[in-house]
């Protein structure tokens, strides 16, 4: 039996990992012929785009460049399948091109929108009664937004770059002796763990961040305004992270009228500039020097610093899909689940894709302040052992090396 | 004797280096009492705030902190001297204030606005015929613009971060199957060093960045999008790497209209927004997915990326500062003299600061390609004895450790 596996959605440090997991358990196992790598998610699968793996990551050299190299190797896709009830056309070409390539096992890394394919293309097999494929979804993302599991791969480097830069603007901020604000503006459209992961920097004894905000608590201009001020009496420089997806009380995002309009196939609205909106507010309402930062896609591809833990664990629940497959699941997702936080320990699980797919899983209501912009103590204990390690690049000329495909 | 060191100007990742080389070179000439730290610069002297250095930096745990700690410890300031013969109320008021805490020799780590306080106080105290006294400047800035050096200390650590960084996004920028245009904004006001550097990843087989844009070549936008269409035609994802100070051929600043048109104490105007100007071009003439990305203060604080040879040499530099005014010098720069490309070696000597003041270094005409649109091979000698090498951070909890003072 051969396999195969794609990426899908955005990029990040992790998901080579679980690619390397997957092709590592596949060539010890013993039961797998080829390993195939499918280019640009679904789409691959359609157009018979596959490498053979075990060919291009040929040696262990190879296999630790794939774990250190960010974004994803194979390519992404945001291809959105149709309901199979209006649509089977699609389905049915998938389900020819698996077999054709002797493919038994599909193995799809991505977040909410994959574990959604997962899910209905499992659906479709079950209807169908075909048994000679299985699907199963591996969590992946930055925004750690996925429900059911303890945490998403790749979310815990995503996390530590978040951490490692807050906390050298942080310096950089407190050179000088006259009063600015600094608005760092973090990735989540929806859920906040990105921006809040930031906190942990005071568990090193950083001041900052003073205010922080999440898409789960309500935003408001002016309330943002008074927090600053507030915080200006105690602190020199005071740094405000914010997550891009901040609302207000009517559920709009806070940045709206700096939006685009536009939106994505998953009819997610873009968003940019909540970070350039308020520079603009607290110059305006403040008029002390302020800067703002957007750390943009160096999020989810920053490798250089990218968590030992996320990168093994990645590894790890790629190994696990493989043998889940092995033992008959399909249409599941894997899962990371917490069994302690000191000392740290997890185990890896499945749950239902249908259960993951097109839900998401927010930052808890508990974690947050009363005033609704800062993030509480009781939340670092979930993140820390999140960002422990390191997995430092082969370096060649003075850069990273990364390998691609 | 007791010696004073102060810091000046924009932070970078070096700066402490610098600061860590005059303490141990002060700490092992047996000649040298009190060394003191200076907060927030030439303020500092004025303030009499003035910290103890060799009980701060009490041991060498300490000393490899301040190694790799971003930002200033002792603070900045953006201080301009007058000229004296127009008011010399605070060359006294300087004098007087080293007088008293026994300071036979002043350091002030800076860039060019730092360089012409050395110069303007040199100048002071020649005319004055004070000898008991001594000043001497150490380069420091990311924008690598300093005349007579070589190269300046901070440039190298944020050139490694450029191009670890440009790298990443080339791997993130790939993976979708659309078309796309990336604009990364580097900074450099009227220098192209920075952006320039990023061309290095070429050397570790990138196709990125395809296009770089310096001030130092005239800029068009509609040259601009014809660059980035023809581009378009080779690469699924084109990257292109822009210096926040571009210029149009009448001298203007390109993003002129995305800037706020205010200017601080040095008469500099702030810069924002070529990205973000550029970003909106493509979409309306081009009509392709589009992201801008400022690398903004990242560039200077990154010191988890920071190269082993700019923290290196900057230490060494600062330790060769303290050999110069023993030996008597005074109103000088320190420099560096490069010997060799392959193998890279270099000298450190002095230049009189009056010579690096209110000038800036350009990127060379002749490493330009004549579209003015690239970078040639011939830098790539320059810039990469700069990048080599890693110094990174003591961790705790998974983030850096940094000193604060």
């Amino acid at each position: 039996m051969n396999i195969a596996v794609a990426q899908s959605g955005g990029p990040t440090c992790a998901i080579n990992a679980s690619l390397a997991g997957v092709l590592r358990a596949g060539q010890k196992s013993g039961e797998i012929d080829k390993i195939y790598g499918v280019m640009n998610g679904i789409e691959g699968i359609l157009n018979n785009r596959l490498v053979d793996l075990s060919q291009i990551i040929s040696d262990e050299e190879k296999y630790q460049l794939l774990l250190r190299t960010p974004s994803a190797v194979l390519g992404s896709c945001r291809k959105k399948l149709p309901d199979y009830h209006d649509n089977n056309e699609i389905y049915e070409k998938i389900t020819e091109s698996l077999r054709n390539a002797g493919i038994g096992i599909f193995f799809y890394i991505g977040g909410n929108d994959s574990m959604d394919t997962v899910a209905k293309y499992a659906a479709y097999l079950r209807e169908k009664s075909i048994d000679d494929i299985r699907i199963i979804g591996i969590p992946k993302t930055i925004d750690n937004d996925l429900c059911v599991t303890d945490h998403c791969p790749g979310f815990g480097s995503a996390a530590k770059y978040v951490c490692t830069t807050v906390q050298e603007i942080a310096r950089d901020s407190n050179v000088y002796s006259m009063p600015s604000v600094t608005i760092i503006e973090a990735m989540g459209r929806h859920a906040g763990w990105l921006a809040a992961s930031a906190a942990c920097i005071r568990a090193n004894g950083e001041q900052a961040p003073q205010l922080i905000y999440l898409p789960e608590a309500v935003f408001s201009s002016e309330k943002f305004i008074a927090d600053v001020k507030g915080k200006m009496k105690e602190h020199k420089a005071v740094i405000a992270v914010v997550s891009e997806g901040v609302k207000t009380a009517d559920g709009k995002f806070a940045a709206e009228e700096y939006q685009s309009g536009q939106k994505d196939v998953f009819g997610h609205a873009y968003l940019a500039g909540i970070g350039k909106f308020l520079e603009k507010l607290v110059s305006e309402k403040i008029g002390c020097k302020v800067r703002s930062i957007e750390l943009n896609v160096m999020q989810r591809c920053s490798s250089h610093i990218a968590s030992a833990e996320d990168i093994d664990s990645s590894a790890a629940i790629g190994e696990a899909a493989l043998e889940a497959a092995l033992s008959g699941k399909s249409g599941c997702m894997m899962t990371f689940i917490r069994e302690s936080d000191k000392p740290y320990s997890y185990s890896i699980g499945t749950t239902d894709a249908a259960a993951a797919a097109n839900s998401e899983k927010l930052f808890p209501s508990e974690w947050i302040n009363d005033e609704g912009n800062d993030v509480l103590p009781a939340a670092y204990d979930y993140f820390m052992p999140l960002i422990q390690g390191e997995v430092y690049p082969v370096m060649k000329n003075g850069m990273p090396v990364h390998i691609v495909i």
